[in-house]
């Protein structure tokens, strides 16, 4: 009867646990916050799922949490209970085992059929209706192949699906605006306060598709490995740069 | 880790069971099986939802069974697992005490500011994605409304949070294309074949909302109460006609 279940009505979170401590902790929380509002759940105290953290990881342990709030239980229907009392996992996950040559040289996309619908009442949040994702990620089978870049209605390159985007053009750095669909992670986040540091101008904007296949580099990320540069996407080739290692090390202090 | 609570990665059904048989039953998991095919779950067979529904209901007992079918249990990721086990969940809830003037005069629907978002990929399907649902039915707390009228993104009217709807000029009847969003149910299907018995033709087409709000008579619809006329809309109003008795009497048969 849980409306997680029923109706995928809660958001979450993904994010390492490094020697037993949740990393970026502050943002991560204060975003499980954000996304709980639009949807109107009441996010469960900081201090409760640092507690649920600090018993299922050892002290001394590298490994993924995930982190899900939903709506909890309730009655047949869509209502919302007057008295829901929100529902959270939280999960243990092995950390990924990533290629060394998704660090060193990059990763290539398969470029996906499948659309991004506009959602504006709730773009940007990481909710729990990721069919999505599920149907653009069934579109490769290629071990080669990483991650899946989604386009929206219009053909505007959005995100990935397990990653945001963002692309270079000399000195300017762009990446999707998502105010009508994708989800706005907190690495992208971090990347957009950190941009002054590398040199660049970076803009929150439109990217067509034809624009972005014009691009000098692009980078994915995410807050499992950072940032990884693209080197092919629809029949395309970038060379390896230096962006994403850049980001990373930045990502990383 | 069901991927139903991880991603609303799965479809469900509400239907009534009467004197312990689900009624329509052969409509219901032709359904089932075709909104599994959509997001290629393999569903499980009717014999095994047929023995659920056995077990939990009474022989005499009227009630309402929901089934849910997700993808079964998965590793963290959006990746679909290779043997994935599907997940069924019959549910029994009590039958909705409906009030008699829903049926005897109508009732008053909501206009609802969320837009339902296009996703040609799965439209039509009743996936567990159900958030627009869940975010349009928070609109409003009066009683007195009994339903949502949902429009698409550019202004066209599509269906309710719970509901199909058909929308009567003169002779013809009207319904929405729910090619880019909206959820055909197993009702508005049995009305659709149903309409010569009326004598009226029937389309199914765009309705914005400024022709809908022309209408002689709009229908609601659903495999719980059947058909309700709809007496209020954004201020608009109705007289009680006949078209909803008659298509609850043949829906009845």
């Amino acid at each position: 009867m849980d409306r997680g279940f029923a109706y995928g009505d809660g958001v979450f979170r993904t994010l390492r646990v490094q020697r037993g401590v949740p990393a970026c902790w502050a943002l991560h929380y204060k975003k499980l916050v954000e996304d709980c509002n639009v949807l109107r759940i009441v996010c469960p105290s900081a201090d409760l799922l640092l507690a649920d953290i600090e018993r299922l990881f050892a002290p001394g342990e590298d490994a993924i949490a995930k982190i899900i709030i939903s709506r909890g239980e309730g009655e047949r229907g869509y209502a919302v209970p007057v008295l829901a009392q929100p529902t959270r996992a939280v999960i243990k996950a092995p950390s990924p085992q990533y290629p060394e040559a998704n660090f060193n040289e990059g990763v290539r996309l398969h470029l996906c059929n499948l659309r991004l619908s506009y959602q504006p009442q709730f773009a940007g949040i990481k909710h729990l209706n990721r069919l999505e994702n599920v149907m653009a990620r069934m579109e490769w089978t290629d071990n080669t192949i990483t991650d899946g870049l989604l386009l929206d209605e219009q053909g505007r390159a959005i995100e990935c699906t397990m990653s945001n985007i963002f692309v270079r053009f000399g000195k300017d750095l762009v990446t999707p605006d998502l105010s009508l669909c994708g989800v706005a992670g907190i690495t992208r986040g971090r990347i957009l306060e950190a941009v002054p540091q590398l040199g660049l101008s970076v803009k929150v904007t439109d990217l067509p598709l034809d624009k972005l296949m014009q691009a000098d580099e692009i980078v994915t990320c995410n807050s499992l490995y950072g940032a990884w540069q693209v080197i092919a996407l629809n029949r395309q080739n970038w060379q390896p740069q230096s962006l994403a290692k850049q980001l990373r090390q930045i990502l990383q202090e």
